[in-house]
């Protein structure tokens, strides 16, 4: 689904930015890199990936390159003039995106702003790629582009934060694969759900610390394993076909945690093996919030369904209520109380969405039926205040 | 199938040397590298694959080596007298080729003569080993092997020939792979088709010259693009597991092309995504010839139907008509109007083939009822002018 | 299985030794490498596994490492006290293996004794990792540990012993993948034949001598040639994906040979290919012994049967009759004529083992029932003479 790796993209631009306005610098025109080998870009698409970053914060849409290289090291790398020259759909589409863009200059230094955030460390990312590690399983790239993936799935827009950033403007908070985690980083995260956060903590997160120095006396860090009321004595990696089924219903697999409850309930217990009857997830009430752990990695869409039921009990409010599956909407808001609500519909079902207010690309009212969206339409809706 | 792929590097032998008569120099008595391991030949086959070489104008059949190493790296090596010592199969099967051999000794001299050719451009070769190409799946050899085994099931010989040859000889030639196209072999292929020939050119050819430099303006170069009277405007390359499907019925897959024509008919055309309804093959009557386009890669049935279509339509004629699936008929030819037609039967069942001449084997008339050859067996009736 | 693969590695270090007691000087407490993970072992496998060695000779059992490290290349290897610290269940394990072994110190000195081995020779190892052999199928370490486990699973104990030694005491000696034999291994094992042993010899054994040379004129080396009483001509390695079945019944794959006897009998002969009729299993009644020759790869349980077969014709007898899958029995002799009974239940059923004697773990008398093992229970008998 391009639509949702534009959005891990441009989501993640606007973090490492703490939220301002950016730009995107380079763009391909026409292709997308897929393993071995560009695939060519749909028609239509060239549109869609540039409002989405748009949608995003992004003040604009730079494409690298103007001209298709002749001869040389990217002589196959795409351009807004292929070597067929201006008499070709790709030129057609860049000029069509060029006019789009133009009709957008109202929403320039409007932002978005998530109710929910993925936590996002590099110095964890560093640790997870060290050799000796117990499995080979936890890829730090997959598990933050999951965790963003179930919130785009719901509908829900989510920022990236530094776990010892002020988190208390989010109603969630998720942390998958936090392998290291810092002495602050761990205080900020008790605090937070102290102060009335809710927070899912993935496994193996909080073992080691900045230093990369195992936490001694049972997993995770001391502050973060007071919010959470556990205490992991074990991890338990499974073998690669092992699958696993929780007391919920939920599967999952590749990896397993030997924990007891110091406080917290548990919300869904192993099956198998010496854990059978051993809490897998398990939540702790603790000061005004709420502290998740989720001891195994669940596949997709269990996990998916974990977090939007998080989400929902947190309070998280999608952009558009009733957003039906691979429509994506976004909304940038300005100081004065406006916004702009981005609909992309990368399905292939039409859809109408009953939004009032002036779309942008057709520079007209949003009829009282609301706005169409054809399979691959987009539209940009302003909104009062 | 040995026999083909003994076809396919005696073929090439033979063209390198621009048709003259050559000399097989290395064989390996009784193996065959296959991937991670060496297997032994069957019984019968070091007769065959000798044969098979002789067919294609080799002088002779040489191996290598006499006498198997007692130690150091090629231990393992065949060798016409093996470890066992001579009493043995293998060298037993020796002294029979070289019997046979000997019985072949007024061949010497006599050519082969091809109807059709494979274009073969070693700089092609190299230009598609470079890195940063749009797909893995344009590998020189294997198209190359594809295009000679087509015209091997079909019964035909064919040359190899490069671009910039004289094709005036060839009533159909055939371009895999031909990414690279200098200015001179685009204008000789223009010239073969505007002269009478049949001219099929694949997916990817004449993208860039002979100094890697990509066409403008629309792919293939422009000589070339006259003669196939289209257009290409995108290289699309396919998912690795992306099945198409042509209009009659056809299915290929790893790439397509956005083409129109100038003056080419369309064939066939796509039938799924945007090029749904666009050409995908295409003939265009030029001068007295015709230059035929397939712009994707046809699963191997389709395209060596089409291939075949071609050849007959073109008037290419088979060494022997009704050859069944398995037996490969080659003919050399002597100054003197003399031919010698090699008979090798790789399948599993008998044919009786009814040439009339003396088979050089067993010395002896071919009888009123023809040639019996076994699975396995082989023969070389000489036949008058 | 977990406790084969610790018979193995125990026998090799027992039989390196020359059958004297050793000490297992490094086990990792709780975990198993398997492939690109660490796995963990299942409550009671430290036991087991360390009660595995003690029964196979060695005089007790270390971990590495007392503490697992706090940070560095090692951070997650296992320890006896792991980061959780003592309230942890791996080190309340550590504890009852040291009380469970502390009751064994009677047994120290007592010695293992097989009447069957596998030969192994570190020089056919290293040859047969040369590059240029005919096919990578015969890998040294798993060849032996397939001999091993015909063994294991029959319930019988065996040595490795090197080619060169005295084999006499020895009812049954296998060889697999003896690639490399010197001229007096070849020697020895015709003289323990001669002397009445049962010899199975495998594939492509024998094939060269102690400087790598090809032994001519016909596999294996002169010697035991004459003990096995055939003449193999060619190795004929099979396409990896080729099964082939013997007149039998049983299958194999991945090598098979061309051979003839000299005096042997045929056992069981090919069915397939040019080597249909031939021999594949052969047996040679020389002096007062028996000399087998197995000429391709047969598949685990063919294997496994053909051992367990010559065996029991051998009158190599089992630590204990009756055994079931799973459950293991090995013996340790003291040179006053008392023995312990080692029984370990790997398999996931209980069973009963009738042996009168004094079980050393929970320091009573045998009831006269017998010896109640559940799955995964252990047990060590005193037995007198």
């Amino acid at each position: 689904m391009p639509g949702v790796d534009t959005a891990f993209g441009a989501d993640r631009a606007r973090s490492f930015g703490g939220g301002k306005p950016w730009l995107l610098i380079e763009q391909g025109p026409s292709t997308v890199y897929a393993g071995d080998r560009v695939l060519p870009k749909q028609p239509g698409e060239m549109l869609r990936h540039s409002l989405g970053h748009i949608a995003r914060g992004s003040e604009g849409t730079l494409f690298f390159q103007w001209r298709q290289s002749r001869a040389g090291a990217e002589l196959w790398h795409s351009a807004v003039v292929p070597h067929a020259g201006p008499a070709s759909r790709i030129f057609r589409e860049a000029v069509g995106v060029g006019e789009a863009v133009a009709g957008l200059g109202e929403v320039a230094g409007a932002v978005v702003r998530a109710e929910a955030a993925v936590l996002h460390d590099s110095d964890a990312w560093w640790a997870l790629d060290c050799q000796g590690l117990p499995s080979p399983g936890n890829d730090y790239h997959r598990a933050l582009s999951r965790a963003h993936r179930a919130f785009w799935d719901a509908g829900l827009t989510c920022d990236f934060a530094h776990p010892e950033a002020d988190l208390s403007r989010y109603r969630l908070v998720v942390a998958p694969a936090l392998y290291l985690l810092s002495a602050a980083g761990s205080e900020s995260l008790r605090h937070y759900v102290d102060g009335g956060g809710t927070l899912l903590v993935q496994h193996f997160s909080g073992a080691v610390d900045e230093h990369h120095r195992a936490h001694l006396g049972g997993y995770p860090a001391g502050p973060l394993r007071e919010a959470l009321g556990i205490r992991v004595e074990e991890y338990r990696p499974l073998a690669a076909d092992e699958p696993i089924t929780l007391s919920d219903g939920s599967t999952g697999g590749d990896w397993s945690e030997s924990l007891s409850v110091e406080g917290a309930e548990t919300m869904a217990s192993y099956t198998h093996g010496m854990l059978a009857g051993r809490p897998a997830l398990t939540r702790h009430r603790f000061g005004t919030g709420q502290g998740w752990y989720l001891s195994t990695c669940l596949d997709d869409p269990h996990y998916a369904a974990l977090v939007a039921a998080l989400a929902e009990q947190a309070g998280v409010r999608p952009e558009l209520p009733g957003l039906p599956a691979g429509v994506e909407a976004v909304r940038r808001h300005a100081a004065d109380g406006r916004s702009w609500l981005f609909l992309m519909n990368h399905g292939d079902c039409a859809w109408t969405a009953e939004v009032p207010g002036h779309e942008l690309l057709t520079d007209r009212p949003v009829p009282p039926e609301g706005v169409g969206l054809a399979p691959g339409a987009v539209a940009v809706v302003r909104q009062p205040r």
